[in-house]
């Protein structure tokens, strides 16, 4: 078998609907893409669902099925965020996230995300990592900003508990007891150990000193942890071993590299790729054609998209859509002729909705000895009429890997 | 309910991808097809996935789902291999295919093939047929030149055993023991059988006067049998019996005719049918219009595009291609009006590659009332623009039978 890379790069939240701030344009029809178009004519193109028709799927879900597993492998976002902040997340781990939140004394959550707290919240979970309760070890680990994670280690857990998390816009709700959320002893055993431990964590934390200073700065202190998404960390082995390559993903956000690390690639990652529209695509598009050297598959991401259609604006949108166009025309420039480079996004983000949509996303692949099909310009409209036609996430993913020669023969 | 019959030709690895050598087309493009082309013009056409995007199949896994079968029944092809030798196979028959090996005094595999012996192995199957190991019957018969077919009959017997061929090209490694593949008594007691089975064969094919015959014409002897690719026979309903329809193959590779004959099948077959460029199209071609008259479903096959692709042989391809498309133009001439005429093939075999790969093949379909696209070419790139679209094996297949009236309502 001829072993071939792929290069994958992934505009999130890519797709869009036409919008009449743009002259019914999408963000991706609207934007000037010299290089997204030029690969559109030489490669072929289609339309793809992550799932299926309609669904919307999750930053993590999505990339989840980029990176090769299919849908109902997902762990639960918990498990994702704990890989994408570098915790050791091991099967049968019940894992959580977290907001450090400020409650007062009668429980009610003054604040979600206890002022937006940003700085010693290092110092904060230390006081409460590592905490055995009823036989369980809680591992306990910031995260960006008032963001955390927690997991709980030990037998017979489950991941089907609430949340303490009231979720509602600071409206005086208190935080909520975790309840188990079916019949099962480990859920049962589950909720018992999480609110010992809320309550356990809350009587160290409102006199930790990081708090103190809070409160004689005038500030909100992070005296009580609120939990959501609790997640069970499943037995998945990473695509890399399934398929015998070794791979690498150079991103921004957490939730990708912590996919990445689920699936086995390598991560690369940098302060200066900032998720926004400040991100350092130079530095992406130089580590994703060096690291083609170590690898057989590489996933570069771009967060920026996404963004701007969460926020309603399609000017902006087609702003972030250029510079990943400038971004694929750096790495096309840099990796040899004998490597697919492919182009996707995990879901569309229509300004319009400002959310996930299950709108179906343009895809294309161009590299040695494609079919080229007729279609010359990237975005929603045109692929639809390529020669990969409508396909889901996971066909996607496995069209590269049979590219790559990875895929293996069904019968004889 | 309107019946209707169907003749379906098949090139074998008919699909590839666009080749330098042929100026960038694939050897379907590059072929002269006036026959195909002129049916793609007034019949509808599309792209297949024999199973899913990306993933190979061997030519008995295609034809399996060519002839009407679920990826899921596939038996392993020891089963058909011995159905394609016209053995009886039963339900729970443990069949290997095998090879007649030379081993030398200490178990050493001398060579594979036994200096790849064509003559007499007929007469040293017999030898060794129909020997009771155990409990168990061993039904032994010889296929083409070093090839032969074992089937193991009895109770509590599996398909979880390992090969004793070591499979490495001649390089001191002895033969190996069949080990267990998993720990039920089953797998044990197979295990037991063929070991006790093997080293018995061997002493009596050590003596046999064929291999003495060749031992002083200095020829290597055939004195021991490989055996690999252990498959269990399975209940399965002749596609014919679930339809209601008779069926001929046209054929002259066994495998074909193994699945053919699962499928309930009648077989016609011919010494000049010789899988490579000399086969007799214009026998294949007669016999095909001919047998409509007692059947419903004329499965008609073609190797050869098949066999240029594993040589990488591009422009030898392409000629196996229009000698396709000539087979296909006597057929149409010799059918009547109302009877369907498919093309399809069983899998892509790139000359690039060499091997299968995942790339879905063109198909078409044209006969009475047919809903025509606006393909006027048959091939790789024109057929991904087709009424059909891209559609799996078991589709394409289930489309036929609903134009036979072949397929059950669902609902009332």
């Amino acid at each position: 078998m001829l072993y071939r890379k792929v290069v994958l790069a992934i505009a999130d939240g890519l797709g869009d609907r036409p919008n009449p701030i743009l002259g019914h344009k999408t963000p991706l029809e609207y934007a000037s893409t010299p290089n997204l178009d030029r690969l559109a004519a030489k490669g072929i193109t289609g339309m793809m669902d992550l799932i299926a028709s309609g669904i919307p799927v999750g930053t993590d879900m999505g990339h989840l099925i980029l990176f090769g597993y299919e849908p109902q492998n997902y762990p639960g976002r918990g498990p994702i965020e704990a890989l994408g902040i570098g915790m050791d997340v091991r099967p049968g781990d019940i894992v959580f996230r977290c907001n450090f939140a400020t409650v007062d004394e009668h429980g009610v959550v003054v604040d979600r995300r206890a002022g937006r707290i940003r700085e010693g919240t290092d110092k904060i979970a230390d006081a409460i990592n590592g905490i055995i309760v009823h036989g369980v070890t809680v591992y306990f680990q910031p995260a960006t900003e008032h963001r955390a994670v927690l997991i709980l280690r030990g037998d017979g857990l489950s991941d089907q508990v609430s949340d303490s998390d009231p979720k509602a816009p600071n409206d005086g709700s208190p935080f909520l007891r975790i309840e188990p959320l079916d019949l099962t002893k480990e859920a049962q055993k589950t909720a018992l150990v999480l609110n010992s431990f809320l309550l356990k964590a809350h009587s160290i934390l409102k006199d930790h000193s990081v708090n103190a200073e809070r409160i004689s700065q005038g500030k909100l202190p992070a005296n009580f942890i609120l939990t959501r998404g609790a997640g069970k960390m499943t037995e998945l082995e990473p695509i890399t071993d399934k398929l015998n390559i070794k791979g690498c993903c150079i991103a921004g956000e957490s939730t990708v590299l912590g996919v990445a690390r689920m699936a086995g690639f390598q991560t690369v990652t940098h302060s200066s790729m900032t998720g926004n529209m400040d991100t350092n695509i130079q530095l992406k598009a130089k580590l994703a054609t060096e690291s083609l050297a170590e690898n057989d598959m590489i996933l570069v991401h771009l967060k920026a998209p996404d963004l701007q259609g969460h926020d309603n604006e399609p000017f902006q949108k087609a702003k972030a859509i250029e510079m990943f166009d400038e971004m694929i025309g750096l790495i096309e420039k840099g990796i040899p002729e004998d490597v697919y480079l492919a182009i996707a996004a995990d879901h569309s983000t229509p300004c319009e909705i400002g959310e996930h949509t299950g709108d179906p996303v343009p895809v294309l692949i161009s590299g040695p000895s494609i079919r080229k099909d007729r279609v010359t310009e990237f975005n929603e409209m045109d692929c639809a009429y390529g020669g990969l036609g409508h396909l889901t996430g996971n066909d996607f993913v496995r069209t590269l890997h049979g590219f790559m020669g990875r895929v293996k023969k069904q019968g004889n």
